[in-house]
């Protein structure tokens, strides 16, 4: 990320800039988020995506900001949704603000997004975030059907990790491509390389909620489990396990009846059935096709770049 | 109405046609509200206009189901915000299905919103809807801090509704220039229309929900005072009020501490400072603002109609 350290500064002192409400609440709540200083990941991917194409404007300095505006709308909705109480290791803004503020905060940031988009100016990239926005709601309410429901099958699941995840990273390098004005060809392979490694990353997510490692450097564990979240490691148990432990999976994610030590117990069968370790073996399945992706790419120092961004994805953390 | 009835049936399946998702929930939900039938006062807006400026193509029809789908968008993370328990005579949509759908299902229209816009591929439309759709998000966002406090003052309450209800009406009626490549001047007419309309009807909004005439046609009153909203009526009858009646205020929208027959007390209060009434009066002037925007416009059934409309934002319900 070094690569990119000088843009990410202006992308961003323009978040911050344009932030700037008279609403004073609105700049609060969100730099409340934003300057709890996520990876950035989505922000980067554009940014570098531009450097890879050969793309020497500045554009992508505010497309960039976009695609963060975006994912942090996202998540001051999703907090609405999910109830966890800690995100990036601070309390979430709907612990501190309530329900309300952050729901109608993320609405601006959203709107925030498609005000600087139409001052790039490029309906092609309008359509292409507009576009995921549309695919990640989708994803986001699919999401709330699955929870729950310990019959979805892996391919449901991955399909809404797709839309709720992975097309945002999919349009922040597609449009390091469309920047560039490189042909379609070149937008797709970013566009493969991104939702790949999207994909990767919540897998890894998905896993490390129930990472004693993680509980080891003080990250709170088990959100997922206590909301009755089905995820991968879960599907993997589930179909791996007896009677007895589905009967166990039923009760605590569907009936949401959960004791004391019920996560211990959770975390020993996905121990037992090497669950979290195959869900990790899946998110290198996508790591490579998301290096697959470059190969038409020459090599340089942005592809190295993206490489080590695709192989973070997954090793952070383990 | 009956002027753009055709158009309105075309704006109506268009908006069926782009809620269709293969997440299930979303239609269902967005239909619930959208079928429930509201005025389509915002949409009806935008197709009079581009009429009474000569527009003689299709796309308005796609712009207007983009301002219904910003609206509902809006209505859903109001009813969130606001736990209100019926609007249009129905319940919510958070009242059956819970604080996180509407949220995400909402977020899905906004998308689906400027994906039809930027398929309509005009950056002038493109740029009035997205800075409505800021400017609104502060406006709900300034509500939410005036809410409970009773120093409210009238021009923050004023500026508050230009820019959580006026955005949208005004937008919605300079889109109609914009199709029709009038003049920036007409433009501006149209946008000071549309904003006039808006306020007025917002302050009739107010007045309604302590009006006795409402509670006999059997629609809920008093949703307001509940969650301690600061409005035109209340300001008005907290400044004309002696000290032990703005005791009474604090006690019932700052504290929130309701008690049986407070609500009689309070509409008995609105009645005996005429508090009703002249916010009537002030949403009349607003009515004449309106009126008088239409001045440069030569007499047609269009300009017509829009007068009656901003009559009907009045005198609906009185």
């Amino acid at each position: 990320m070094a690569l990119v350290a000088l843009e990410m500064e202006k992308v961003n002192s323009l978040i911050l800039e344009r932030l700037q409400s008279e609403v004073s609440l609105i700049p609060e709540l969100a730099r409340h988020l934003i300057a709890a200083g996520g990876k950035r990941i989505r922000p980067v991917l554009t940014l570098i995506a531009a450097r890879l194409c050969g793309y020497e404007g500045d554009r992508h300095i505010s497309l960039a900001a976009c695609v963060e505006f975006i994912h942090t709308a996202t998540l001051l909705h999703d907090d609405v949704v999910d109830e966890s109480d800690l995100r990036r290791g601070r309390s979430t803004a709907n612990a501190v603000w309530g329900n309300k503020a952050p729901v109608l905060v993320g609405d601006f940031l959203f709107s925030r997004a498609f005000t600087l988009m139409v001052a790039d100016g490029s309906l092609r990239v309008l359509e292409i975030l507009s576009n995921a926005s549309a695919v990640i709601a989708e994803g986001e309410v699919a999401q709330l059907v699955t929870t729950n429901d310990t019959s979805t099958t892996e391919s449901a699941y991955l399909h809404m990790i797709e839309c709720k995840t992975a097309a945002l990273f999919e349009a922040a390098a597609q449009v390091g491509a469309v920047l560039a004005g490189r042909p379609m060809a070149d937008e797709q392979a970013l566009a493969t390389y991104g939702r790949s490694v999207g994909v990767a990353f919540q897998l890894v997510d998905d896993a490390l909620d129930y990472s004693a490692g993680q509980a080891e450097l003080g990250k709170t564990i088990g959100d997922d489990f206590r909301e009755g979240k089905i995820t991968l490691p879960i599907l993997l148990a589930f179909a791996r396990g007896d009677e007895e432990e589905r009967q166990f999976w039923r009760r605590c994610l569907e009936d949401l009846d959960q004791r004391d030590h019920d996560l211990e117990h959770a975390i020993r069968l996905l121990d037992k059935h090497r669950a979290l370790e195959d869900t990790i073996v899946r998110a290198e399945g996508y790591v490579a096709d998301a290096r697959a992706a470059l190969a038409g790419f020459a090599d340089s120092r942005a592809k190295a770049a993206l490489t080590d961004l695709a192989d973070f994805a997954v090793h952070r953390a383990f």
